[in-house]
């Protein structure tokens, strides 16, 4: 059997995207004991977690498998990430060697790496991900690259399902907020995607110039499609608002200045009004729109603290269900049957 | 039933306490097995540890758990502690979130911060541990705030109890010794605490101006009394040794110089006589008094090398026994019954 | 019984040696399961590592029991490795008390520390891990020290003989490479002595000025005399290379230099066709000889790539050996039988 990574939700297919759902459901009614028995994830970090690395450890754990965590550059050599290359610098070990020999000592490789942000052209490519998994003979899972976040889109369905119901042709804002920072689009990327596998009603509500990548936004137009939903744009956040049934606040940074950080900073000034608070809840549907985001949140920034700490917030829902599908997706990727 | 959290051992009361001890010494002589199976416990260390960490994650490894480690700043994200905070600077997750989240993913939360060393009256409300209770709905552990290092605290009445027969009325002598820098009280208030929750005959050694925080020294006078013992002051450590049955070395910073680190070392200077030697343990008694320390200990600065490396040093015992209280305390908290 | 340490392969005897082999056969091929439940190996890391954490980790998971991370400086407090001194300076614990502490908790200590790149004459002692074993009373594991680095010589034993059928005769040749820095001796001195004490024909190539520690070769000599091998020198790595069965590419720094990082980059200019090629490949036995290193490996400077993703490379095997070699070991050292 050849072995199956996990790079996006959209690979798993409309049949796959719906069977690791079910399973996170069934996992978190406690009805699924065991199964990763002598299991071993090995989990590569280039970037900061909490969430991830707390509950990718809970869910092998919980099932009698074991994560190994890595964090190159730290506790672990600096990783060399192009091909051909004479290593004379200072990275010490190629991912070609890494990925190869982790797929040794694991059953599963999980890889986070945020992008870079020197050039968008070559991130976008999702390099450092995809020769992870080229070159492991086991499943590779993407922890977030600099294009997706597909654990949490799974995490996102599932708490859209529990909290709507049947979320298809419901409304789906996908909004932008300010932050002091230039943020990656892989989360906002997945969690549009996940919602468009849901079949609900998409929309993106970003200033000018805050559009996400067209190839990432050519995606959520046709796995909405395929799916019986549609995707729209706004440019207003308090008008998206309106009737919305799930609220997904998120920062990103304005790809057209990707490796300018100055200059990206200077055009979201005088955005900070792009922040999710009590007044614009009243618009939404009965007033009573979950309120979701990735986490970490930047509070009174992104979300205001009323929001958060109210009854429309669904944040450490999500959260918790980062846990639940990826109990489900370690036990259909390597699972004992 | 509601949750308990472990931040202090004066709040166990006075039947908790012993449980905890009697378990211990149970724990430790290989009557108990497993009853963790399945659980987890999330500990966020903000600042270094060899012992907590190692003893914590050994404690739940032999009873069928597994303890998460994070390290917020370094793998992990950069906490938010102020409340009602505009979150546009550094710090990239509030401590509420954290909280909320780890609670989903643990049985339980440890949470090792130590006091930053700025303003003494604001750090003395011990903060962050306790928000960290607050927000969390599963029981939050103490691996050394500001104010308290209680699981030492519990593995110094351990070890009394395993040296001295019952320690009532017994004299334990906490001296301060010099070091090259000011540190936190919280592990002289834990072991005075715990010395006098045991009844015994406190004797506080210190220089002029080192006194512990007025509230440290009435919780030890309220339960030094309570428990059938006393407690008294002494500013000449030789004095001091006569007679006692155990000797806690350990320095501390002088709190009337908290946050002015250049005035507190220019105060500290000439002290540096304040040392545990071979000659000091002639004067305990019968030349047979227990020296005992937290470890990390500076050699030949704190305790000279002879007396760690004779027969008077318990040392090496009480972090051994740091190991079985904590094992204890977690099956007490989170374990099947 | 007496503990066992394991600094060095020499130390086992022909029958040690043979014995982990033979066991880390048989638990390759899957005949061993558990062993080491309940068990726990604490491993401090003072120096990065990707193969021997990962692979020690899964080992103990494997079999049933748990590897305790430590990092100090980073996570955990500094050490102190001086005997006898003064603690004033920044060294916040010695490590008399982290190994006396760590034997509580574990069941083996493994340790992995550098040269810090001094004097060469001080650090040929090997002081850091002989002081950790004679401070312990459990078993210390030698995860790569300035002198040895004995659990790669075991997987590359492991390798060889899968390799090779039986290696005894047949020629090791360990190559000198070019690299942009100046690098421990450890695992050269660990390779060549395993190849000794498989009674190889060992032969050393490298650059005049770069010979191995006196006592290293003295070693070196003995085991093969021992085991009916033989060792040579050479100064071509073209000329070694004829009839090779194994190669061995590894860098290392001229130890006339040692202190000196600067004088010996000089010294190391002009040695770059030190490097491992298809067409050097072409004068081994049959063109088939195996090339070995221990990973990581500088891509295109120590080693090119066609040589590491052709079929004479053998590393990724070497690296997973790791994982098997220990297993044996630890259920040599501290199994349950």
């Amino acid at each position: 059997m050849r072995k199956r990574d996990f790079l996006a939700t959209e690979d798993l297919g409309p049949d796959g995207f719906q069977r690791i759902l079910e399973l996170a459901a069934r996992v978190k009614r406690g009805e699924v004991k065991g199964g990763l028995e002598g299991k071993i994830l090995a989990a590569a970090f280039m970037d900061p977690s909490l969430r991830t690395r707390s509950s990718f450890e809970a869910a092998m754990f919980l099932h009698g498998g074991h994560m190994i965590v890595l964090e190159p550059g730290r506790g672990s050599w600096t990783w060399e990430t192009e091909p051909g290359v004479v290593m004379e610098g200072t990275a010490v070990e190629h991912l070609i060697e890494t990925s190869r020999v982790l797929a040794r000592y694991a059953d599963a490789i999980g890889v986070r790496v945020f992008p870079r942000g020197k050039e968008w052209v070559k991130e976008r490519q999702d390099r450092v991900i995809r020769d992870f998994a080229a070159y492991s003979d086991k499943p590779v899972i993407n922890l977030e690259s600099a294009r997706r976040h597909p654990c949490q889109g799974l995490a996102d369905a599932l708490t859209l399902k529990e909290k709507l119901g049947d979320p298809k042709g419901k409304k789906f804002v996908l909004s932008w907020a300010w932050h002091p920072k230039s943020l990656p689009t892989a989360v906002p990327a997945s969690a549009a995607i996940a919602a468009a596998q849901l079949g609900m009603e998409v929309v993106i509500a970003r200033p000018e110039g805050y559009d996400l990548d067209p190839d990432d936004m050519a995606t959520i137009y046709q796995t909405a499609t395929a799916n019986g939903g549609r995707v729209s744009l706004a440019t207003s956040m308090t008008d998206a608002m309106v009737g919305a049934d799930a609220v997904y606040v998120k920062s990103w940074g304005a790809l057209q200045f990707y490796g300018r950080p100055e200059e990206e900073r200077e055009y979201r000034a005088g955005k900070r009004n792009w922040m999710m608070t009590v007044d614009l809840l009243k618009a939404t549907k009965a007033g009573k729109g979950v309120v979701m985001h990735c986490l970490p949140v930047r509070r009174n920034v992104e979300i205001e603290d009323a929001v958060l700490d109210g009854p429309n917030s669904v944040v450490v829902d999500q959260a918790e269900n980062r846990l639940h599908v990826q109990r489900a997706l370690m036990l259909d990727l390597i699972g004992r049957r």
